[in-house]
């Protein structure tokens, strides 16, 4: 049977919860799977195949579109929880009775609604450049990351350098790396997102981001071993709600790279893989 | 040649600045060694062999004590800048070009001292347990670290318990095994600190610790890749001042671990020497 990779794996398609749900999967079967949540009008295809490609040797890694994004039928809900129980229908319907999950930046809000959802379902959690619930700079936005999302970008896919990447020439040039390996992809791409998707997740965002009386109390409830990763100066949603979530949950690691913004993944793509995969694959998550 | 360990490297001497030093060197000659800066009233048997033996396969360690310190000569000076100037003579005395530095709580103000005072001379950093000139919570000691230090216990030992460890029971189940480790060795121990080092370490704390502007514009002279490594819930030096160090350094990574406190090194020994050696070992330091 062939090895598929992220240019070459199938998009394939479940029924649950009424939706029908697009995903790709591939990787050494064996291992507990690695379900990846995506970004804001993010789809499979915004995935860096250096970061998933990069896991394959060890493990399944799992790429969906939550309901109502791209491929996947259905509308998106206006709230993380309705995302995170559409994941987990998602989940189920493949058979899995147990994955690892990750979420970036507002997957990394899915992926917490995932494991509050369905504790049983997660063995080991990966929030990436993400926050909690009513997190620093969240209400309306930060300011750098509403002018970021306000400009107007020639090629358009130039917005991610400034969303993922700072200004420094070493993070620049990282991302014009990234942007590269982005379009690999060149037979069965997603299909860009439809207009309705991203007022509903922004409607999901102000909900998620608004002040409430001790917000970071539900962090409590996480008890899986999660690792907290982010880059030095993510200005889309500050790199203090990540020193946040770490001491808030129970049982967490966190690591902050160096010179780096919202997708510090991106730019250190090998570091994040060996630092995830150090993670996943202990047996004692952390060692003696 | 016998291969040293922890447990069975003698103790040498060598003189610089009209100071005799006292220290140790074993494990794989051929890299950068890596000089080890230690804690309040430590020594060099306050080091945990777990930490130091796990470095030697693939390095060369050097624990000394700086000026005043148990079987070194002369005084302990009341600024960290001269105590700086001390380890930097002491280094230079070895005949060394250039060493990778780690400083663990107050050993991490002298190991930014060194760097400040000798920059050609680091060629990595790591700042362990510790914080910046002004840190949160240090002016006058926290009240956590004053009731902790102010407490008597029976055994004595059982100080470091309070000092390095979270009060869960995992936290002080790996505590009770620091202190079996912390005992190992059985000849040429260091001889405890005379009563003139606390006061000056006291003194040289209270100057470091002064409140005053903008109080970590000087992180940025520091170049240097540096991992900078803590305790979820370190109330000697609040785990903050480790966030502040990573986000004012031009350079740094950092690595919180869970459950843990000042002493992280100590609870988690095999994690800690796996992410310091993936760190100085990278020909890139954080490579794409």
């Amino acid at each position: 049977m062939t090895q598929h990779s992220h240019q070459t794996a199938p998009t394939q398609f479940v029924e649950a919860n009424g939706i029908r749900f697009a995903y790709r999967r591939f990787g050494k079967a064996g291992e507990v799977p690695l379900v990846f949540n995506q970004h804001f009008t993010g789809t499979m295809d915004h995935w860096d195949p250096a970061v998933t490609d990069g896991f394959t040797k060890s493990r399944e890694v799992i790429l969906f579109n939550n309901a109502g994004v791209s491929s996947t039928s259905g509308e998106v809900p206006t709230t993380f929880e309705e995302m995170g129980a559409n994941a987990v229908a998602f989940i189920k319907a493949l058979g899995l009775k147990q994955v690892d999950v990750l979420g970036f930046s507002i997957g990394g809000f899915v992926a917490q609604e995932i494991t509050l959802h369905a504790p049983e379902l997660v063995r080991r959690l990966i929030l990436l450049g993400t926050g909690p619930r009513g997190g620093e700079g969240m209400q309306g936005g930060t300011p750098e990351g509403n002018s970021i999302f306000g400009a107007t970008n020639d090629p358009p896919d130039h917005l991610w350098l400034s969303v993922f990447f700072t200004p420094s020439a070493a993070s620049q040039a990282a991302g014009c790396e990234f942007l590269k390996r982005f379009h690999l992809r060149s037979t069965n791409r997603d299909p860009e997102v439809n207009d309705k998707v991203a007022p509903a997740q922004r409607a999901a965002i102000a909900q998620w981001a608004t002040p409430r009386e001790r917000p970071y109390e539900y962090l409590k409830a996480i008890k899986q071993p999660t690792l907290v990763v982010n880059g030095s100066n993510d200005v889309i949603i500050y790199t203090m709600n990540s020193y946040i979530l770490q001491q808030n949950l129970p049982n967490a690691e966190l690591i902050i790279y160096p010179d780096s913004a919202h997708g510090s993944h991106h730019q250190y793509p090998g570091l994040f893989v060996r630092d995830v995969s150090a993670f996943l694959s202990a047996n004692s998550v952390w060692p003696a």
